[in-house]
């Protein structure tokens, strides 16, 4: 997995504990006895090098924030700046505002010279100070604007839309001629990145999560038959459903987009709840955004701004349809609707997240200055490397149905492997 | 405001630091000098007597708690079991489950002796481990079955509709000749019983509506031109929505019951939501789910199982309306809507409202053990008083428009006095 | 009580909903049937008044905080500002820095211009923008500095010693024949101000309380006859350790400086601790700081810099004897020590507090522009009222043994009335 | 690494998605191009294993937690509990009670044989249902009463003391020829133990610690020279006091054991801080507990209960030691001493803790019931492994100073890389 460097490294490095450009962590580095093993891809660590393809003094950055909001944006912000500054003493950090439309001089949001002072707290604060928006900008029009502006390295901090516009402005400034170092940091609370163990923002999104599971939970054992069901971020993965279950540990059932259900049928879903509740008299539903997309009528794949495809309702599709079975069944049951969703993205970074968003702005920072482009900081077995961005697009990370995770949901609700025959 | 008593004290108590039942706080406290004061209604405080009705060891006592959740019931539960207890050594305390519905034999769920051990650590939880539900009992099946179960005293927790069938069970149980000590402590998240200055659970709600306005805000203020959107509790009145925004200061319209607003038109509320947007690129808005309701469209006065009305849903309407507007008006914005409700009641109880639900719930006995019935736990001026039934459910307690907290939103907010020629 | 007013109010208030100047909230409020009712007392009632003393648009006014900290003193400076600044357009509001000291020209700290950028999200930060610190200024220094710098009003928050400051301050002015409004915001987190229901801080100090009283009772309830002490705040007064008691219920013993105990003997603590422990095997003991400072070998009377007596350390010493006399008596407990004593201090505000802090602060500005001075905000009954600053000072508030306060402390603990023959 | 395995694995699993013996995890996975690959250390895998060594149906295990306390103790024993009951049919699971010393029958702690019902909802809480205790427990005596009690599995929750204790209770076993499997779960809050990539606890320590530097940051801000020092825990690695610092960015001199400093002179911490004094007129300083042991006069090696040495107070110390120093120096400082040892302990699981201890938890039940013995569950490279007891034990893990996290913290910090000429 070679990433692109722009040049030869002339520069010394004001850091130390350098990195080797030939260090390599394997993506499998399980093994079994007496067979030959596999490695899969090999990955450029990520750390500090001991030559630079910029020289600091000289060298200009910018930061772009694009997409929804995610706990940590400020820390990861404030930890390029500082990493930049007083790590390699960077004179000037730029940072461009809402998102990837910041890059159009005619956005009418003039760029922020970042100080110590603008960043110094912004880590206790959810969000992103510079703003954000979805959607693309013209390719052309932003790198003629970062090549004006005389901006080195530009880190774009966000998902694979993000990612694949942060290729693309790379690609635009090599037709251009100009050695632009774009160095991704990957942001989805959603955790469904390859490459990627665990995006920051996901650990913060799962305490959230919890507190209001634990309402949902309340809310439906205080009432005969009480049903509350809660629908969590997760459009393709059911990472933070998945989480937020087994670190509560009062839901009974998870859907998640990676396992299709069924609800009618002796089988199904419904059937299932119906159990539950005549055994039980109360459940509580944890719903992944992403799931049981297939049974909602109406048009697929329609996109929004960004490029997303628009998911459909399936929170208030499955109320409905438990209201409807129940009401024929004829058991009276009170359901109780959460959606927490914008909650989760606007706290805070909790500590893991803050660490990681910190490690993760530094990584950035190393690659960048080594002259790396056209790659995003990943991590995988704990250590950080440098994914090219063409790869970690080509997929997303899903929860695995035999792995760990998976397994200890299914633990933790004692719901059935499989709703319906599918 | 004369308070019932069964009738002839003989028992003496093993409390001290008595009340006397000739002392009295005047609803009207504040005169102006030179003129002649007035004192509106006379209330008998609350507090241990030093006669008792009931002989404590050969009492019985019963507990139900009705309607939505509440941060509370479960503390209210535990004092009141314990003050029972310890405080007057009563013998058995039956908490009956489910709401009044679990007055009546036939409901299916078998009322508990409660424990020490049973309450331990309930405090700690939100919700209520009897179990609520709205709607009425057929109040000679309620009261037979208490005359059958020996039950001397019925402790009723809940908001008006409660109090008024804790009124009709008073009155059902002196038509059967039985000495049935009804005592009523006011429930409602809302903070809008007349007569009580504060009802336990409101503050942990504003806690935790402050924490979803934070989130509000950094959503808001993330985009260009976002607007966040939170609908609050509060179907008559909007003190949920004023506390919660005084706290906060980050909000800059609240809308409550008690003004009725226009929307269209140079003077409404969405010429002033545009000003705002174009000064100040975002706007957090907070709506009290009992407002505006005059401006949706249906048939109005629609009742639920516990005979409330049926409220029209304000915050989607003005969520649709702001989309439209702004469309028209060709202004790109971003609206998030957060709906936290059921979050809000399903909390444990912060420390003021922990330790106001141990003083109603001591309270609530002492009245008890005295023979008082037909009264409700009210406070006024900070201190506790018997109210009757029949005058606390006469009226709503409501925001006074002219009065220090709505005067604080206003000067949070900074929005106009009014919106529209209303 | 009688506030005194710098001159005739020659000015329109650009305020309404104003309070009358003939307006009395009396002291005592109860009465009893039958017999004379008492009022003592009469206070002012604090408000917005019809005419002004100063012509806003050419006042400038000065804020200092002093003493330690306590949540929301930078809710009352920013409320403060707004209310000057946006209710009454008062052009400039300084803010003096470091307490006292920082009104003398020669302490080194430029006091601030405020302005709505500087306070705008301070209220979500713990602390005092301004700084702080204990100790008295040379009040003609102080004095002859405001009247140079054209300062009208000085708001002083802080605690009694600092109230007695404000007073000097407006004798000193009054000498200088200089018009000075001094306007007292009570603070002290122990909540030990008479005339003063409830100081703000408190009750976020309580939350704060009830978190390691939390953590306290599970480590001793992990581990055989283990005993969990925990010193909060209260010099004077136990209304931190009685109420962090009562919101948690976990707590066994309660030492308050209102209740002298005795260690030894029969009767005394440390028997009582002996019996819980061979009866339950884990204890929770609670202590405010001031308690059993007469058991405590040593100097008595020591002052600190802001002539505060020194407190002896009772945590440490109860620690000492707990651990003498189970060892002497052969059992074997594990006594673990919590002192959060300046976690509590620092917190930012919860939303009463928020609120209070809010409603204090406009309260005083109120009272100035009124042209009010030597007098302090009070709040008695649930009323906001104008106390004389001689007057707040003549005594502190102190735990009612015979209130219900108390009384809900002996519930929660089950401990004895008395230690001792005390 | 061979793991002990008790015998031939006859039974059929109930379980799926099996783990291979034969799988292994390397100790090092990064390599250097062109340099031959080391591996160190082989581990096998942890997970199902396809054939079992007990017969589910004819099982008993054991639980016992020993040592101090730590957030997530509880959510260990419940997911035990329910692996075994649920996961794999074993009829009964026995929890011994107060540490190692309840597995003698002599202790007076009756053991509890758990229920779904008591183990319900114990992960919401801190501490451990069972007790716990320091120090050792007659082996012979304690294996004959497992014995004698039919147990065929102990878990052993604990620090590498509880290791090394279930290390000779295997071996004490295997004396007896009775075939226990013992299986360790890594308990410390340090986080420092090899092989284990992160314990349970450590990250919910983290977010406690964060909230006390919060405030110990405000009150050194509020002051003029204002010095807080907070003291965390870590006897023998600084991992909290790193991870608190980079979590919290409000750090600026941050002390822990791996690196030894010295107070006085030019290059010590002492002048080190009065240069941050002067310029910046506070400071922060968070010393793990285990920091500068050498520098306190007074006798090492002294030894508690669990063999643990008894740490002399490096925070009263250091305490001391700047008082003087900024005496001497004529510098007015104002000191707050912070310890929040014990709060931190007795925290519940937050998320991420809480879903580890579910996967150590069963994890380690998957390896007893594959009659794996003598063994502690570990986790290397994001991948949970078996690591043999006595290797565990041989060696703590500590910071690496030339690695990610001492990295961050000097750039979080901007200390010096070393206090004196150490």
């Amino acid at each position: 997995m070679e990433i692109t460097t722009l040049g030869e490294c002339c520069f010394p490095s004001p850091k130390k504990n350098f990195v080797h450009d030939q260090d390599r962590m394997p993506e499998l580095v399980v093994f079994r006895q007496g067979v030959a093993p596999e490695t899969g891809n090999l990955f450029e660590l990520a750390g500090p090098r001991e030559r630079l393809f910029f020289e600091p003094g000289r060298t200009r950055a910018g930061i772009v924030t694009c997409g929804g909001l995610c706990p940590g944006l400020n820390n990861v912000i404030r930890s390029l700046f500082l990493e930049l500054h007083y790590g390699y003493g960077v004179p000037e950090v730029i940072g461009f505002r809402g998102g990837y439309q910041g890059l159009d001089p005619r956005c009418g949001q003039e760029p922020w010279i970042l100080t110590q002072q603008m960043v110094d707290k912004i880590h206790k604060e959810g969000g992103t100070i510079l703003g954000t928006s979805r959607g693309p900008v013209d390719m052309d029009i932003a790198v003629e604007n970062l090549i004006r502006r005389k901006v080195d390295i530009l880190f774009c901090i966000g998902g694979d839309g993000t990612q694949r516009g942060a290729y693309a402005l790379y690609e635009t400034a090599k037709k251009h001629g100009y050695p632009l170092s774009v160095v991704g940091v990957p942001k989805t609370i959603d955790n469904d990145v390859q490459y990627v163990m665990r995006t920051f923002g996901y650990l913060t999104a799962l305490d959230e999560s919890r507190r209001v599971i634990d309402a949902a939970h309340t809310e439906a054992h205080s009432r005969l038959n009480g049903i509350s069901l809660v629908k969590l971020m997760g459009r393709n993965a059911g990472f933070i459903a998945a989480g937020a279950t087994i670190a509560s540990q009062d839901v009974n059932f998870t859907l998640v987009p990676e396992l299709p259900f069924q609800l009618e049928g002796p089988g199904g879903f419904l059937a299932a709840l119906k159990k539950r509740i005549l055994a039980r008299s109360h459940a509580v539903i944890v719903v992944a955004e992403g799931a049981g997309q297939d049974l909602i009528p109406g048009e697929s794949g329609v996109k929004d701004a960004s490029g997303h495809t628009r998911l459909k309702e399936i929170g208030l599709f499955l109320r409905e349809k438990m209201e409807a079975f129940f009401k024929a069944e004829a058991i009276p049951v009170t359901i109780r609707y959460f959606d927490p969703s914008y909650q989760l993205c606007s706290m805070p970074a909790n500590c893991e997240d803050a660490i990681m968003c910190d490690q993760y702005a530094r990584q950035a920072v190393h690659a960048a200055m080594g002259g790396k482009t056209g790659l995003v900081i990943g991590m995988i077995h704990g250590t950080f490397i440098h994914v090219p961005s063409g790869l970690i697009v080509t997929a997303k990370k899903r929860l695995d149905l035999d792995g760990l995770i998976w397994q200890a949901v299914l633990a933790a609700t004692g719901q059935p492997a499989r709703f319906g025959i599918i």
